[in-house]
């Protein structure tokens, strides 16, 4: 039985929001418990991240795991759920995803909601999210496109880590989780200012993405061949 | 062969055991060998935590390995145990627990039992023990209710390894681990006035969480469609 | 076609080789560029000989990936391989872990052997040792007889780095890889001296996991029930 | 079907590229964010290669996922492709190991190429390469011979971070990284008067792998016996 719509757009608004938490809750700690160590932060930020992804994904995705409108969209590009489908699931992600922000900020005993202030931008930054979202996107649909749907967890959860540390602008690739990481003026938090180009670059690495998981995988249903 | 009661409890009571063994030694350890430095000193924790937890629940899951009276409690609610089962399962948790803490207690030279005097309170905190609850509980039952119960294991090792870090309480998650934590006055334990308000919170989480296992998964049989 | 025991035994030198150059080797490698943390060094230490066992067992189960005389005599007491098989393996074993601290130590340009002088002894430090290889040997076969052999890496690999700081001995729970840890008087080395009494806490803890795992698995070739 | 040679070459381009871009690009924040402690750095740079290897191994397998021209030759040696072919993936994993180079510069805004200045040699680190190699095909084509490939992403993500640390040259064992590195005149960087030693080493350790692999697995389509 297909999970139907309102099934899937819960499972989007409850893994969101559970990534965000981590994602800016794990910042929070992060910064209080190691203050003087910005790399032992991002390290501990990083691996939180990756550790929540694989149990999120795992959980969640025979209803629905994209968390991410870059994802969905890409999903409705290859015909494997229409583009009225991807466009509720964005908003169930982006309002899972502020709920995550309230809930991380609650639960270290933060204002609700507090608009970041940390600006991030520079060629080599707006590079880095093209680059980290081109990732993303061939890892979640190579695996799709290929059959081993049952490991995306896993490189999921190992890529964005590993992009944490090797794209210059810590791998946002996500303008839901971008989006509500405006509302924590803290560690993961970025300022408004900073968020369109932010988002236009994902969109950017989402195309480019499609585009070489097509020349990669041009048939959806081969089989492993390794 | 369905594994029989007492096999069930020794599987609980051995690995519940084995798990407060690995919290709280490895809390002690940790405080010992990385004195400066609190970020390093959970971020050891709560790596060897989700470790554990990993070896533990492949190797006993087979027999039975909730380790956790509220994840047996919800098994019962959904009818995969009954409550009596569920009742002598939390008894031998709550034994193993607390045969763990003094384990670790002797292995590092200190008393057998000491009452922890670290309190644990705030809005935040108790918060924070909700949501790492619900989550905790989302994780292994959607697995369940997904036929994915193979990746139990990594789905949980993963969480908990997160939760430590973005929920503010470090995710106790378990009345049985929460009381085992109380006979140990180091890193990892609790004052014993802090315990109720932790376990009315994690049996809160259990109870939102079954609800929200039976919005997303209503039917317990179907199957993978990713 | 079941591997022959020339081959069985090449794959636990090879293997019992490469763990002992693992620990060896990381040991030095942290204690040299984390000279001035010695929680950060276990950190790197139990990670990276967790990761090592992952990949070895991986790679080497099919043949023969004991790489420990305490796993092989309870294969050969519960009836998997003889007597006279398992001493073949204990003997490939420890030869191979020789050879794996002479590499180590002649990569890290020191002398090919020196005998190690850090005494490791103590009533909690001997406890250490008979709770890590007891929960290392249910680990092991707790996966075998259940029915579930090719989750024994990820197990076995999550234990060992879980125990190095559970245990407040750093879990050697190895009597080939004791022995070969004498030939290094770096940061993984055992004086000579403490030896015996590390071995009969490792054998003593094979007993007990035998009678637990008889427990836990009375039936050797039932399937997954979970 | 099996990929043709276009596919397999973009695979082997893209993958390379993105493991160099992940390997350098850490490297680089690794020491930025790190300044103080090359523990830390390292501890850093192996858990985010063997992360990025987990997630780029794992999506392009089913295409082609040696990034790493030994690895092509021994697969050619051992009949699974041509000669000619693995000369082709060679050449894409030199360019995309290139490419992968000037993007993690660029990302961090240093100039596109600039050639490293970290000279590594001496017999202990040339050892090094030689046994970091001998590991890493025999990982990988252990597996492969024994029917369990679906297993190698986590085998060469678990090696390679181990390596990383129990060799003592950092574990390169790959001449498409190799020439890459010296691109990049930062952390991860390589003098280009160290290069051809440490090809011939890793050419070495290639060549004494086949003959282990093949005295390990005489049979290549033999099935798990575990």
């Amino acid at each position: 039985m297909t999970p139907d719509l309102g099934r899937k757009a819960l499972a989007e608004f409850v893994g969101t929001a559970f990534l965000v938490t981590a994602v800016i809750g794990s910042g929070i700690a992060a910064s209080r418990l190691s203050p003087d160590d910005v790399g032992l932060q991002l390290l501990e930020n990083s691996l939180i991240t990756g550790a929540a992804l694989v149990a999120l994904i795992l959980t969640l995705q025979p209803v629905s795991a994209a968390f991410n409108p870059v994802v969905s969209a890409v999903e409705a590009a290859l015909g494997l759920i229409t583009w009225s489908v991807a466009g509720v699931l964005a908003v169930a992600q982006v309002c899972g995803g502020f709920l995550g922000a309230v809930v991380a900020n609650l639960m270290f005993d933060l204002d609700p909601v507090t608009l970041a202030t940390t600006e991030r931008d520079g060629g080599g930054v707006l590079l880095g999210e093209v680059v980290a979202t081109v990732g993303l996107v061939v890892v979640v649909f190579g695996a799709i496109r290929a059959g081993r749907s049952a490991t995306i967890a896993y490189a999921v959860g190992g890529y964005i880590t590993a992009a944490y540390w090797f794209t210059s602008s810590t791998s946002f690739a996500n303008p839901a989780v971008t989006v509500s990481r405006m509302f924590s003026d803290t560690f993961a938090g970025i300022d408004p200012v900073s968020v369109p180009m932010f988002v236009a670059m994902q969109v950017l690495g989402g195309a480019l993405a499609l585009g070489l998981v097509r020349l990669l995988y041009p048939a959806p249903t081969q089989e492993i061949s390794s």
